[in-house]
């Protein structure tokens, strides 16, 4: 303990002696020392043409308007931005497709019971932010992919609605059949809330957003300040994204206008009941009606009142009719043929359509793309262009379920599985440190390029700044881990922009990045994502705009100058190994808390240490947690470690490459894919990185594996132990035939 | 662990089955079988002799109307008292102390800037609750012994106004210098919040009561639910009771009426500065009015704003006068001459002044009492009375700060460190679990009390159902406990009720007993803590005074009647084996914590972590922890637990026991205490337990050792740990000498 600790002083110490920041002479992973100099004289070009005062207006100009998919100002929008890329020189496609898009057409909510209340449903225009009476083409706050319906019922608070409330629920004898759930954003994705609440049989689900977590609780609201107003809304998509991601109509094939689509009644995408998102000046008279136990203490929220379980004696009536809308979707897809591999694309994307304004999502990364973009073509005008070709991707109607990026993957499929190097994805930017999320196999790639960015704030690197973060707030563990690991883990990816179709679906090694920590707000999907909320509380000045485009526009251009691709393993076995371990410690903590939790409940101790004259009862007893046979796992993971460092030997120092070793590099992560797809949901092929099927955006790593231990369904737990098993040895394998070259 | 684990389900199965509940033939520590049979059948009797009607009826008389010392309706409820221990026979004496006791002049709190606020500073009388029209006698919300003072100036938000709140103020550069703090309840006893905000050079205290911590946020507001009403204030004494409690201007000595007595203003346990407690409702607008920083995440409260630290723009005046009146206290000391040892005194006390109406506090406590005096006194006209002599005691001024039992144990002080046997305390009690602090000689005692008294709710007994509970809910360290250890650990009594004289100025074994976790509330100190009030939340029907009465009637009469004091040595070992643990675990975690603190700060990481846009900087480097000596009190342990070991064998089934051996008992406790008292508080002369110097009410155990190292005072540390190794190695000799006997 000791000697971990002092080695912990020390390494802090040497942290501070070599933050000095800038880039200077490198190494640089895939690179030989002459082509690492260029490629590096090459950044500082790159920097210097980057300009915040450019971004700003660019994003003045593109969060003027709200700019939804199928609407004239999205469609300005796509032109703007297709008019900058083929002034620079890109070869120009704008992507159309055809896609379901609902839009609300009748929106009522109303307290039936104890007295009447009729919910605005609608955000209040603010004078001191002059975008917010921009609201002409405003689509009002809804959920998009509720189903249509009228339902009336009494309401039931499910806190975050995920399974863990529903358990608590039951406990109290409460359920939600029959009746209206009431759920609080957060906790989950907010597609769950409505799914699992249509599971349990409840008619229909409110969602609203609770002060406590980024309104008045979290600091000062619009306009004063930038946390939630009383009446912002967060709008979003509820489609069943973990089921397949994109266009309902048309899993698995690009929605051209000639595909074969599902019937609408056929889409299982859908939600089951209808979903409305409300404000929390909204919830307050609905919550405040509510009776029946108060809620547990981890349940309260930030209204001034008592929080109750229900159901009732509040009812409510909620309407909800949407125009089944076919509309038509733009990528704009910008293409800079490569000098040397042409045929070898790295593609670069950030969606354009908001639902709103979008200032920060997804205009703020958006800006920074093109600011690379541009960049990229001034080196390419004077002969420097890149040596793979590059894809610039603007894509359309992801706020509606990644659907631009996701019918476009689908549609080019099979020329992407052949050519795409990588796909790296940026979305809504702030003010703070440096999030790099992605494949494993460039972890090592990642941490030079964040090495290599200086930190506007502070002078040192983003690597550096992130560091001290950890060390100042971070777990014990990662505290731990950055004196034992010589590079940052960069995390996983579930779900919630567009890399997931790259990802997840094809196989394509993907890094999705974006800054922040220092510019949390309340704005995200609001009336209140303004050009002058941005600009006064994420990033004023939009440095850490250009600190994006420095971070994201290294490894466009390492990826596409490279030698060798710096595709790393060592660092994906490490990853997995890590995944595994908690796998392990998931099944031993499941086995003893059930064994405990049941034999408490046998014991009748509940029915001791709870208040007779309350309703909360001993939870039910759960099925008992076997002792699971992990050893194809760990001997796939052993066969990969042993591979990866027999490569990262071979290679060391031989940056040259053929064509073939490149390629049999890039399609390594199609490796971690299977085409039957996860347990249930096959459009999702990766089986290292999943959204959860109960959680949404938030990751599950061997997700087969974890699921099904999760979900205690133990054989089919044993079963992906193999999937998971066999999908690993080959990439072991493929890491040979690699060395093999 | 897997074994550790299995044994502790079997363990719960083992409760289930033993937890049967009711008193059946049992072995009791200190009586002999012949004996252990009689008690046991006295007790029977004892018990169907309680009555909850008769209870309530006094607790309906007593709590009719506000009885503070030195009113009338105060003397009425002693009037009341002493008439019925006369009717059943009791030696009643009315010991009264002329005592110092400041009651509101004027109370003043304005908000004049930026906006106008005047607090109403008065409570609501509430239809549902007749109680609440009775206030004629009423005493307005203040804190008593707050100075005198008029004094304007911004506020600062200093949360619970700990040592630790003041450490983040510092880190955002903000002092209270000149400023008036307001700080929450809660977190530290309410003394604590003035005294540190004096000491930091605040000119004036404000305390609210958060919503989140006993209004709205907990659950129900009275009259609808049991807690806090928004007008709803909590009164209390802020003396500085960690240097002494009782009248103060007569400390070591009996405010008799010829006592000598200190001026008013070198009285040094009246404030610094003037406090003034308030209402959320009366908060509200002055949180409103804050500005500066945003609150750090755990500081938020749950008042509908966004909460600021300050200092400003708020800024009030705050103007206190109070009347410095000599009022009379009235204890009533009623006796039960034992028949056998009429020269050991077993006291059971309660105190009977409430801040306002006190249903719950005292009275609640004082009727199980009086039921349990009841009780004795109908045994003892059937020749069945104590062997010991039983002293009940009904305390004044207890509110003010234990002023009517220091005086009286002040007063007494020589006869009752010749002629105490332990002293049994109760005050406010409600529907739960059972809670036994007190004294570790005591503490199989309690465990065979608690194990022979049935929960009213359950039918099993209430250690049980406390075992039940820790099983269900307590920490991890708890649970294991009860597999390895046969006796629930009583707690160590800080301060807050009427044991604190007798236990820590004293050395007199003490207990303090209460039920409670299921009738919780914001009734404590306001105009809400009526009958109404308690016999719909806290208590209906009373059930669990009967039960207190069993508990603390069994304590009283095993401790009179057990042929060998029921004192025991290896549990008070084994408790002060694991509070020399934690001070271990504390000296090597503050090492550790500053060491890492300092270089941390030495390494700059600090200014690469934090916003450089906001205010919060590093923390200032601490002087690092030296290692302690701790061997000369590990070795006074080891003869502490070997000569226990050896009372225990030697003791084991010889229930006889001369008067000698019983003094030598009941003395035992003295051993603990030294005349010269702790560091800096002369007062508190044990060395084991006392009230923390800045946590008020909180416990510190090995005081003197523990609070030396927390305040960083390494050489009074090391002195220390030689002051308690001395008290310790003098308890393993008295052990011996009993054993010898």
């Amino acid at each position: 303990m000791k000697k971990k600790f002092l080695s912990r002083i020390l390494g802090l110490l040497v942290l501070c002696t070599v933050a000095s920041g800038a880039a200077r002479a490198q190494s640089l992973f895939g690179f030989d020392d002459e082509t690492a100099a260029a490629q590096l004289a090459l950044e500082a070009e790159f920097d210097a043409s980057l300009s915040a005062a450019e971004q700003e207006e660019w994003l003045r100009i593109l969060s003027r308007d709200p700019h939804h998919v199928g609407s004239a100002e999205g469609r300005a929008v796509v032109d703007f931005v297709a008019a900058r890329f083929e002034e620079w020189g890109y070869e120009v496609e704008i992507a159309e497709y055809q896609v379901l898009f609902p839009s609300p057409r009748t929106r009522e909510l109303e307290l039936v019971a104890p007295y009447r209340y009729t919910a605005g449903l609608a955000e209040d225009s603010l004078a001191e932010d002059p975008s917010t009476f921009r609201v002409d083409n405003l689509l009002p706050p809804y959920n998009a992919f509720s189903t249509d319906g009228e339902v009336e019922g009494e309401l039931v608070f499910v806190n975050y609605g995920t399974p863990a409330d529903y358990e608590i629920l039951e406990r109290y004898g409460i359920s939600v059949e029959g009746k209206i759930a009431i759920a609080r954003y957060g906790g989950s994705w907010r597609g769950i809330k409505p799914k699992l609440a249509g599971e349990k049989g409840a008619v229909g689900t409110i969602i609203y957003s609770d002060p406590a977590d980024d309104g008045y609780g979290a600091g000062d609201t619009y306009p004063e300040g930038p946390y939630k107003h009383e009446s912002g809304v967060q709008r979003g998509s509820v489609m069943d994204m973990p089921t397949y991601p994109g266009d309902p109509l048309t899993p698995f094939i690009g929605a051209t206008s000639e595909a074969q689509r599902l019937a609408l009644e056929d889409a299982p995408t859908i939600t089951e009941i209808p979903v409305l998102p409300i404000s929390y000046r909204d919830a307050l008279p609905l919550l405040q009606a509510m009776g029946g136990e108060v809620v547990p203490r981890e349940w309260r929220g930030g209204l001034p009142i008592t929080y109750h379980l229900g159901p009732g004696p509040a009812r409510v009536r909620l309407k909800l009719e949407f125009n089944w809308d076919m509309v038509p979707a733009y990528n704009v897809i910008a293409r800079l043929a490569g000098s040397e591999y042409p045929d070898e694309w790295v593609i670069r994307g950030n969606h354009h359509d908001g639902w709103n304004h979008g200032a920060a999502d997804p205009i703020s990364g958006l800006v920074a793309l093109m600011g690379e973009a541009k960049a990229l073509a001034e080196l390419a005008a004077e002969g420097k262009g890149p040596k793979r070709s590059v894809v610039y991707a603007a894509w359309d109607s992801e706020e509606q379920g990644l659907i631009g990026s996701t019918e476009w993957v689908e549609h080019h499929a099979a020329q992407l599985d052949d050519h795409a190097v990588a796909y790296i994805n940026t979305d809504g930017n702030s003010r703070g440190f440096v999030n790099i999320g992605g494949s494993h196999v460039l972890e090592k790639m990642a941490n030079e390029v964040m090495r290599d960015v200086e930190d506007p704030q502070t002078g040192v690197s983003v690597a550096d700044r992130r560091r001290a973060r950890i060390e100042v707030n971070g777990s014990s563990q990662a505290r731990d881990e950055l004196q034992r690991r010589s590079d940052l883990r960069i995390s996983p990816l579930g779900s919630g922009s567009d890399y997931s179709p790259f990802l997840q679906h094809l196989g394509i090694a993907s890094l999705n990045i974006s800054f922040g920590g220092e510019g949390s707000d309340g704005s995200y999907h609001t009336l209140y994502d303004t050009y002058e909320h941005y600009t006064r509380f994420r990033d004023p000045g939009l440095t850490y705009n250009v600190t994006l485009a420095q971070v994201a526009g290294r490894a466009t251009m390492r990826l596409a100058n490279a030698p060798r691709l710096p595709f790393e393993f060592v660092g994906l076995a490490d990853n997995v190994s890590l995944y595994l371990s908690e796998i392990e410690t998931l099944a031993d903590t499941m086995r003893e808390e059930t064994l405990a939790n049941n034999a408490r409940i046998d014991s009748g101790v509940y029915a001791l240490a709870l208040d007779p004259t309350r309703s909360l009862v001993a939870p039910l007893k759960k099925a008992e947690v076997p002792h699971f046979n992990f050893a194809p796992l760990k001997n796939a993971l052993a066969e990969l470690e042993q591979a990866a460092q027999e490569y990262a030997e071979h290679s060391r120092g031989a940056a040259a490459a053929t064509e073939r070793v490149n390629k049999l590099l890039y399609t390594s992560e199609r490796e971690l894919t299977r085409d039957d797809g996860l347990p249930g949901r096959p459009w999702f092929r990766h089986h290292i990185y999943a959204p959860g099927f109960y959680t949404g955006y938030g990751v599950k790593t061997l997700p087969g594996v974890r699921e099904a231990i999760e979900e205690r369904q133990y054989e089919l737990a044993e079963q992906e132990i193999h999937v998971a098993a066999e999908v690993i040895a080959g990439m072991a394998r493929r890491i040979r035939e690699l060395t093999a070259q």
